[in-house]
């Protein structure tokens, strides 16, 4: 699975990379495993998907709002190591969702940025271990914050 | 310590093991180390255990729920592995607690996890690096969601 | 830059190394990869800085509440490594704020713990990925839980 000729495929836009906010970075290298910062929701405009999800807004506006932060992840990724190629795998997403009290479908809501990696690398490389959970608040009041370790080469 | 043995010892029955749901994996395994998703407590009839701890179901049930949970991370490694003779050492564990505001004891919660694997593999290995916190909701309202790292040998 | 050193030159005082409670140990050390567990805001005395950041105590209290809470890492790399010259990097923190459902500004709070490490290994090595978030719950009422990997020499 060619990640790049994928992104083409799906006609897929990166957003514009996000950059190193003061006192973190979106991604740190170590040996094979690059880690990746809590992503969010940014949209090509550089406003936030926000609100939460159950009450605020609904299940299908998180799920877009996981596939932003996904494609934001992408952007990380190829501007950190300079082309997709260079992911191996997917190994693990955290997955953060704003969510209200009574909302159980936190998966479903992950799913999109699962998804969205599933698409461009593929059936076994782009899916690895996964949680998902409700926040109580999230920074900018964003939908959700989707944090992740890919493995290189 | 004789993991296997341990298990037979404890009189513990492991339950079926989680099956991949899609877009996740249940177990991801880079060099030593062995990733787990965010698993669930799972009884050996396919439920769920529910509720959150602290006012809709109290902390021993949280408890049971992080013990049920860890028996299922078991079963995904030995299901993985073939044996728990592979596993060297538990590197770490990230216990969410599905839980009221006020509620403050949610180490004592994850100690039903925790125990279970210094039973299994030792008061050494079986322990490692661990945090405990309280989620707004989680998925299918399960009480705890616990994630893990595993080193293999 | 000499951790030891700028320890010194910030007047930074080192709170007692955090012991292992039963089930969990403060540091596992998987080759160059320093794993903490969730850290808490313990002050000198013993005493644990609480509350709800948002209602309860406000974003400054928070921001305090990391800063002591990445002195406490501080102190367990140092108790369990001997020196903070072992200390090569960084490479993720995740800041997991206890925090009221309007609260936004959770990355200002965990700064207090990112801005300390920034201080004591400089502003690459000393900063890494991020996520922060907010909990509904965090155990004994903490205001912050912080958990980290580094990378040693």
């Amino acid at each position: 699975m060619d990640a790049e000729a994928q992104l083409s495929e799906l006609n897929l836009v990166l957003p514009p990379a996000p950059q190193p906010a003061g006192f973190y970075k979106p991604i740190v290298v170590i040996d094979q495993a690059a880690y990746l910062s809590g992503h969010m929701p940014i949209l090509p405009d550089g406003t936030m998907m926000t609100g939460r999800v159950g009450d605020e807004v609904d299940q299908q506006h998180g799920y877009q709002a996981a596939r932003q932060t996904g494609l934001n992840m992408l952007s990380t990724l190829k501007n950190h190591l300079g082309s997709l190629h260079r992911v191996d795998r997917v190994v693990k997403i955290s997955g953060m969702v704003f969510a209200a009290p009574d909302f159980d479908q936190h998966p479903a809501v992950i799913n999109g940025c699962s998804e969205l990696f599933a698409q461009v690398f593929g059936p076994d490389r782009g899916v690895g271990v996964r949680s998902a959970a409700g926040m109580v608040s999230l920074p900018a009041k964003i939908s959700v914050e989707i944090e992740a370790v890919f493995e290189i080469k």
